[in-house]
């Protein structure tokens, strides 16, 4: 059989119209399924070639803003409907000059990537940065309250720290400008509200503990300001990056849209901040045939790496997205059913806490099941010789939180490297002695010192790129050059 | 006016039978109404007088107990039924055996005190001690989700821990037999699950902290062991501590009983562990009135004393008991409207986590009103000189907590002493400089070095109970006695 699929460059509002790349299609084997895909040559980062076409957007549009609106069919977003508080272009100018009048906030790099993250309506019903109603239900509930009595999930305290100095010069304003990591005014503030940050309350319930060295709260908490300044958020500039990887970034409406488009009556997340190896790609193939099995026909998989702050030795962004375009090439997953895109979300490192905030965010996207694996968000106990939490209290916990219900939770199913056929195959305990467990750790260590991994661990394709990686970076080391996360 | 009330000996199954000054009535001047009361010479520890009589006991057991049982317009326990884990006396003797015939568990005193909170349905609908499904949706969420999908609140963990042996020990029987403090069978858990203990996990995320010096963990958690033993509890035996004060320990069965036969409409629930002062009295007489302007025609106060492990500055329940009694006999409060009981329940000190503990238990009890003051169930911070928790979150955490929405959340409203006109008065800011403020440690200093405080602070007969305490105290320090708390 032979498939042929044409990857188009979609013409949605962040996304690059000039592309050569965008039509040159070439045929490529499908190593998994043995069918031969027409496939661009080189995924190009100024694009999501891998995502999205050109060719049904304008009807998209129509259906989505015209009077013969079609109902989606897929999951609901959180509160009923998707937040977007992108500020229409006519309005601009007029609040920019508004907010350069107002007392301003400076946005860090990860406060710039919560405003993406509200402003694109990935937590919807949340409609700013907290005040403190919403963070002490989130701090102590994981969750918000609605009108109707009803909970949305909410496990993350999403908020905007200031200092003393700042809280002066707000003084008794009700509005503030955010400023951008450039420079730039990124939005308004409004009907603001400021309390105090108890920094030591906040990591011991999101972490649940204050061992020193959590990546998040070196970043972010530990500099942070005496206050929290929450209210509702006016974006008013589109975010980007300008790392080559923001057509990449699909909006919570962009994937709805491109998921109707593609008539998905499922629509299966797969959170990832690592590479994708055959292990991960047969979890992922399996889970759509699962599904295919319940009765639905077109499941849809949205392969969603996380792009915001990752710590130090985490694998970077721009190389995992590179990485993973190798997979597609490769064949490993279908292109015709998989969308590849980045969730902007920084990340916590809070384990059940956090995985909670990682599945929400999904159903917002058109998500309605979500693959969750062993130890979700979680890493090493900073101060102690052990993971910092039970390794299936993330799975445990998904399937209790209040606000997720709707959510069908998918317990990743344990692969490892079989010997006997020299593949990623799921564990079979009553051969267990043929399985060989790569961890992420041995993989990075395969990775620098340029050994290969057994064969059928990870596409070559995909493997030469993270081996590419390593070795920049031991050149990089060796001129002292620091690694930074993405 | 003059009003005669009868205060009597109540017939309840743990309620001492035989007291000579049961029946014993004198009149006392009530000095906050002006009313004359007939009322008891001298409350008796060993029977709560200050409660339930006797006269209306056989009448409230044939509602309960018989075929024309009439519905009580109380709240609804959380869900739906009352909890009683106590065995029937006829069974009794066979579960003893048989709980004698398996692996055992020793308790200590607060694993007593929440067997005995579990046992008498203080935790509805908690059947036993939690296993790690309840653990969990009590340590993320504060709340347990019930089969029909609504929610109760359990904001506390209440969890038996063992160590590395006893687990050897139980092995894989699926039951255990629970040994009390004094050696004594008093339990059977049934279908158990054992669990790891992550201590760190659990304080941070119940205090918010894990500074050391939290009296909990440094009593309970810190000589605790790596495991977590959770099942179905069946109670083989009335729990008593032989205080003197086992008959001020009203069930919630009891509770409800005796509401019900004073007819109450309303049901206000005041949580302490301090000495009563004339601005608590004040605050719960004003509450009163201001349930009667809501059209109630009979609310009545549960002033409920803390009786299980307290800190050890805090003054012991005895004395806090006979202070409370002292209250009682002066007419600061109105006995006809008030009933005096012990919540058995052990202190975590947790703040804003705990308080929901302390109106969700009410609830069980059969309150729909529960006042809340400054901070409640906070302390300082042990190692940083501020208060633990903002002295405002209780009472917020409290108006959005998942299972409390049927419970009517009361502020306190501050009181100080106003000194233009002696007494007790609600503070008014216009003229604050009237007012003084004597917080608890203020007051405990009055009493140590023997100084009286301001006429009108508390009532003479409450205020020689402490003197009289810290009076003990001070010699007992002499003598070199450790202070115990209760």
């Amino acid at each position: 059989m032979s498939l042929t699929i044409k990857l188009q460059l979609v013409s949605h509002l962040n996304i690059n119209h000039n592309n050569n790349h965008a039509n040159k299609l070439i045929k490529i084997k499908n190593n998994t399924f043995g069918n031969t895909l027409n496939f661009l040559p080189k995924p190009t980062f100024g694009n999501n070639s891998l995502t999205v076409t050109k060719k049904s957007n304008n009807k998209v549009k129509r259906r989505m803003q015209g009077n013969f609106m079609i109902k989606s069919s897929l999951i609901e977003p959180d509160g009923g409907v998707l937040v977007d508080l992108m500020v229409p272009e006519n309005e601009r100018e007029s609040k920019v000059l508004e907010a350069k009048s107002l007392p301003n906030v400076k946005l860090t790099k990860v406060d710039y990537e919560w405003v993406h993250v509200i402003g694109e309506g990935w937590a919807s019903p949340l409609k700013g940065l907290m005040r403190e109603n919403e963070y002490l239900q989130s701090l102590h509930f994981n969750s918000l309250r609605l009108n109707d009595g009803s909970f949305v999930n909410m496990s993350l305290p999403i908020v905007l720290s200031i200092d003393d100095e700042t809280k002066e010069r707000i003084g008794s304003s009700s509005n503030v400008g955010l400023i951008g990591p450039d420079g730039d005014i990124v939005g308004i503030l409004r009907s603001i509200e400021i309390y105090k940050h108890n920094e030591e309350e906040r990591i011991a319930r999101t972490w649940g503990t204050t061992a020193p060295g959590l990546p998040y709260v070196e970043e972010v908490i530990a500099p942070a300001g005496n206050w929290l300044i929450g209210g509702d958020l006016e974006v008013l500039k589109p975010i980007k990056y300008n790392d080559g990887l923001d057509n990449y970034r699909l909006s919570p409406k962009q994937l709805r849209e491109e998921f109707d488009r593609r008539k998905a009556d499922a629509v299966f997340a797969f959170q990832l901040r690592n590479p994708v190896h055959n292990g991960h790609a047969l979890l992922m193939n399996d889970t759509r045939q699962r599904l295919l099995d319940m009765g639905y026909k077109n499941p849809i998989l949205l392969l969603h790496p996380l792009g915001g702050f990752t710590k130090v030795d985490d694998v970077p962004l721009d190389v995992r997205m590179e990485q993973h375009s190798k997979v597609l090439e490769d064949g490993v997953l279908d292109p015709e059913t998989t969308i590849v895109s980045i969730f902007p979300s920084p990340m916590h490192y809070a384990g059940p806490t956090e995985v909670q905030w990682h599945a929400k965010a999904r159903i917002n996207a058109g998500a309605n099941f979500y693959i969750v694996g062993r130890d979700p968000a979680g890493m090493g106990h900073p101060t102690e010789k052990r993971d910092l939490y039970d390794p299936d209290h993330g799975k445990k916990v998904l399937s209790m939180a209040p606000g997720l219900e709707k959510l069908n939770i998918l317990p990743f199913r344990v692969a490892a490297y079989d010997t006997k056929v020299n593949k990623m195959a799921f564990f079979d305990p009553s051969r267990a002695k043929d399985f060989l467990f790569i961890s992420g750790t041995k993989m990075r260590s395969y990775a620098k010192s340029g050994e290969n991994p057994p064969d059928g661990f990870m596409c070559p394709s995909g493997w030469k790129v993270l081996v590419n990686y390593y070795e920049s970076l031991q050149t990089g080391e060796a001129s002292q050059q620091p690694v930074l996360s993405s």
